[in-house]
């Protein structure tokens, strides 16, 4: 078996790099971020613009991401079965809570959109396929959390790669904050099969998610609501009966039609 | 200056592959269709696997692109200034000429739709960013051929790597054919500084397009609507000479923000 291409992994992380922040990154930047030889980041950079997948801006000499990925990124959505597979459940779930609907998976510890429903009401709303969500705030994370090991190992990883000695990101007071609380949180979802995020990826917005499983019964995915959290729980301030039962029914549907037997 | 480095090119060329047709291809046909060893293919389709780029098929063994791409993809768009700085001109030319949106750039050979508005009324519409349209027959991909060498020349390959004698591809009876009746439609786009379609890409629907220039005047895409050729012609079968000003005006309005002088 042989080891993995250090060029390609070398290539790949420029990509992630570029993907970051403002995007556009001088040679050096690159270089010194990534710990590589000047010649050899040029070198790298230099076939990653020869295949479309880095552009060099004439004015400044500075780099940044490439046409090309934009038609490779479409295309992964075009052969995703998961997303084709989810597209009619997911209108037929917005339609019936009145929500935006949203499926995602896990990348690199985080939650990526794969599909987006708006809302259905006339109001301004922008696509979020491709963005990346936190896990631990929403509730479509922790469903792959609760039943995706993969998931559960990049975000420990990456809360300690951050040297915040563990601690998870707080976007509200609300945020769960250790990784201890989490384990007691996953738990919970395990125990009643869906997750919920209560003001807790931004005051006044909550969702409920459901696990989307496929053959074997495997988590390849959730697929959940989000909205005002006045619309989405009761007075009690949990989750509404009805919606979560509209949340399991559409993810247990799309895990039938990606062959998971019934659960 | 040091040469390309092989096993990145190899792995955007598998990249590539994946791309087009079913979207999911076994090791031996894709170390068939680029002429690697399997042990070769395998090496750059494992470290794909491993930085997220590849997926692999538990079920079939078969690989498909992965979901860091789709990331990649919509970091692409984020930064892409040609995209952010039309984004407002493209929905004022909507509302305006009451017609769909598209902006462009050239990509191997093809338009790249970057931002794609929909027509202003409540008809079911799919988005087509990150979509390929054919460059001969599509009134953005004629500005492109017309103004940008590099896309010009990447037709020509493409036409007659195809092997099709350099004829270009029919969609239409109305499509041009041959590179000779190219030449001269391309020279009456540059006279005009616009281009239109009718006909060409599909019956019925016509589309009309100008250049978007960057910085030194450089034309680095294109901005044009398309729709029913009833709407976009009159009744001579021409464009109609407001549609074709309102166009003009959008882009004209882009290419400033961008950074072009006057012309």
């Amino acid at each position: 078996m042989p080891g993995p291409v250090q060029s390609i992994e070398r290539a790949a992380a420029i990509l992630r790099l570029l993907a970051q922040g403002s995007g556009r990154l001088g040679l050096t930047e690159i270089a010194n971020s990534l710990g590589l030889a000047r010649g050899t980041a040029h070198g790298i950079l230099r076939t990653l613009q020869l295949v479309g997948f880095v552009e060099q801006d004439e004015a400044t000499g500075k780099y940044q991401l490439g046409a090309a990925l934009l038609h490779l990124g479409t295309s992964y959505l075009d052969v995703n079965e998961l997303r084709s597979r989810a597209i009619n459940w997911a209108d037929a779930l917005a339609a019936r809570s009145g929500e935006a609907v949203r499926i995602g998976t896990h990348l690199q510890g985080k939650v990526l959109v794969v599909h987006h429903v708006f809302r259905p009401d006339d109001s301004l709303q922008t696509l979020d396929v491709g963005m990346l969500m936190p896990m631990h705030a929403t509730a479509i994370g922790k469903v792959l959390l609760a039943y995706d090991a993969n998931a559960a190992a990049a975000l420990h990883d990456a809360s300690h790669d951050a040297s915040q000695d563990g601690e998870l990101e707080q976007f509200t007071r609300r945020t769960v904050r250790t990784h201890r609380e989490m384990s007691r949180m996953l738990a919970t979802v395990r125990e009643h099969g869906w997750a919920s995020d209560v003001d807790e990826a931004g005051m006044g917005e909550a969702g409920v998610a459901a696990p989307i499983r496929g053959y074997g019964g495997l988590v390849v995915g959730a697929m959940g609501i989000s909205g005002a959290t006045e619309r989405i729980c009761d007075s009690g301030g949990r989750p509404r009966p009805d919606l979560v039962g509209y949340v399991r029914d559409a993810a247990r549907a799309v895990s039938r039609d990606l062959g998971a037997s019934r659960w």
